[in-house]
């Protein structure tokens, strides 16, 4: 089976909105093994939506469509379906009373506009919207099926997920297994070149694609299979492979963020940290005040942006930061020591660095990075050499400078 | 004049990549007066590319299309544009000698696959990549225009902007002037009652659009007309009345960002800046350092993500805490008057609130954030109310904080 993506909106076609919907959709799609074909991004206009209908179904079997659902008069997408399918609007009890419901939750009678909003095409299958007024609906003609949804991408993402997406699973027969495994601390080619011989020798039926972000890289195993095949047995066999090879790059699976990984081990071993920052900022406090709840294990950090701050605050002697400058193994080490001891924390990361635009030279050029993890043991520091990009420097530091943590902790263990 | 986009990319179809380059371009094409009235997203695959050009024209004067010119063999647009227009590669010595330098910038010498790039259709026009070894190439057939481009979006980018919107200005005649404005402190509906006399009376030519953010507001004004008509004049005026109405919610204009304006005000005054962030979690003083040469002005932070940190470190008083909590009016004053004093800085911003989705009570829900700012008068303290969303919630809080130092440093000028 393959889809189509129809995306209705004039905001898409203005710029104003950027397109994560049809991404988000396709993903989806993929998972289950069909694959999208086209993604036509229309506007609310009714030649438009039904020459895009009729020229998406000469190649696909499913169009899922999303847009022109609202009780406004410009959201003509209900009548132009009704046309399309030869069919008319009816009265849908169910729906006025989903909607009925949602407008007391938030206080409100629902108005005369937003009860035609329970008007639905009476040939299609409506699919319940819990977070908003507009239903889902699902057409089927000659073996074909059209899918449409509202824009808002939280109610349209809860019916593909709670709903579509499972029907779909049912009708396209294929079995597929995803695994997605998170990396950090190498560079895509030289990841390339250090698991290819590993790549050559994956089963047919598994397909690894490479996601790479800033500062990581997310790589996925889809293992595609008949229902009696043990394809999550195939999937976890090359991953452990894979462990083998490369052991101290992988942090975490799926859904995993690093912050949450490195929060869950010091929440599970009942440890604090604190961190001192120089060139990042702020931003490795913030990554690791992402999480809810994160105030249970950190404890907060001094960012020591001018050098008066590392000596006066963070004890960093003036001789040291004299002869080896700001951004170096010595004084890494005593901010890391001393965060630690002021914040009296189990565990304490220090970062200095030169983030750029300014401020390298040819012994420090711009994207050298000193980190330091500083433990009840002592203090270990590493050096990284990122590129010349502002933003990602500060995030693939960030970045570094957890996972220094992460080793830490683990080697402790 | 209208346009359509077609983007080239599997890439696009498996949602691995978002694409933002169509909502960029549309921004662009937009700018000038040139409507998109649809965008398309296929394969490498030629019939899709030579079916999606023939619709387009039919319904549109001009193509922008992106992606497929890479040296592999997966890259077909080059071929099917010289089948569409019957036209032939030949190779072209200034595109070459570009690929040339720019490989010795790199150090490479140039390889038979990369020599390719430099042949281009006899039929077109090309126009030149600097940042890359595909050219780009501008046909015309029957009045109508096909524009061919990398996908990469930095090499799309330049050629927009460098060449490609010069000439489709030229092409289509309509001046068009905008100007963006950018608000913070108010939400978007509240916004849109107190502003509904003003835009009632802006005058037919002169178009306005909501372009809201997180935290942040951006109203666009674009005044269409003849070349004679005085548009930046006329757009002025409407600003100059509009800043009557909400004098302090203005920060900035076009490409101005809240974080640049404030640093751009501090170096202008040669005066600094610390701050004391509790739920902002580091997130203030990521803002702050994302402008290159912050340090200049910006001193650092404390970190106080536990109360024993805003005690030890901050100074602020147990007394204040237990009889007031984290997040008051006292708390606040006492850490940005801490801040200021340890960090020896001329104004200190400090924050304390509950970012969710946890610590909320009846008193005091999730989304109440306190922000002060000290300087050498003294101390002022705000309260904000925001959200349920953690996220949006540390945006918000960065944002109001900064917005109070600015309204501090300018009732000081």
């Amino acid at each position: 089976m393959v889809a189509e993506i129809i995306s209705i909106g004039d905001e898409l076609l203005i710029g104003q909105v950027i397109n994560t919907n049809a991404s988000w959709m396709a993903t989806q799609l993929n998972l289950i093994g069909i694959d999208v074909v086209q993604i036509t991004v229309i506007s609310d206009n009714k030649e438009a939506i039904k020459t895009s209908i009729d020229n998406a179904f000469k190649r696909a079997d499913i169009i899922m469509m999303t847009g022109g659902l609202g009780p406004t008069n410009d959201d003509i997408t209900k009548i132009c379906l009704c046309e399309y399918f030869d069919s008319k609007l009816v009265f849908d009890e169910s729906t006025y009373l989903r909607i009925e419901k949602l407008f007391a939750q938030r206080g409100f009678d629902v108005t005369a506009l937003n009860r035609q909003q329970a008007e639905v095409p009476d040939k299609c299958k409506v699919i319940p919207n819990n977070n908003g007024t507009a239903s889902g609906m699902w057409f089927e003609k000659n073996g074909k099926i059209l899918i449409s949804m509202p824009g808002v991408p939280f109610e349209m993402k809860t019916m593909v997920t709670n709903y579509i997406i499972l029907q779909l699973k049912i009708l396209n027969k294929v079995v597929i297994f995803h695994k997605t495994i998170h990396i950090q601390g190498i560079g895509e080619s030289f990841l390339a070149d250090l698991i290819k011989d590993w790549e050559n020798q994956l089963p047919n039926n598994i397909k690894l694609a490479y996601l790479p972000q800033p500062g990581l890289i997310r790589l996925r195993l889809s293992a595609k299979g008949k229902t009696t095949d043990k394809l999550d047995v195939q999937v976890f066999t090359e991953i452990e492979k894979l462990r083998k090879i490369i052991p101290d790059l992988i942090f975490g699976y799926d859904d995993d963020t690093l912050e949450e990984v490195v929060g869950k081990l010091l929440t599970t071993k009942n440890m604090t940290v604190s961190t001192a920052e120089s060139c990042t900022g702020g931003y490795l406090s913030h990554l690791i005040t992402t999480i809810p709840g994160s105030s249970a294990y950190y404890k907060g950090s001094i960012i020591a942006y001018s050098n008066e701050v590392k000596m006066q605050i963070l004890g960093v002697s003036d001789e040291t930061l004299e002869k080896h400058g700001a951004v170096s193994n010595q004084t890494v080490k005593e901010m890391a020591v001393g965060v630690r001891n002021l914040l009296k924390t189990d565990y304490a990361i220090a970062v200095s660095g030169i983030a750029g635009p300014d401020g390298g030279s040819d012994e420090k050029p711009v994207g050298t990075i000193w980190i330091a993890v500083a433990d009840k043991n002592g203090v270990v520091a590493e050096k990284f050499l990122h590129g010349e990009d502002r933003t990602r420097n500060i995030r693939k530091a960030a970045l570094s400078a957890l996972m220094l943590l992460r080793k830490v902790i683990l080697q402790e263990c």
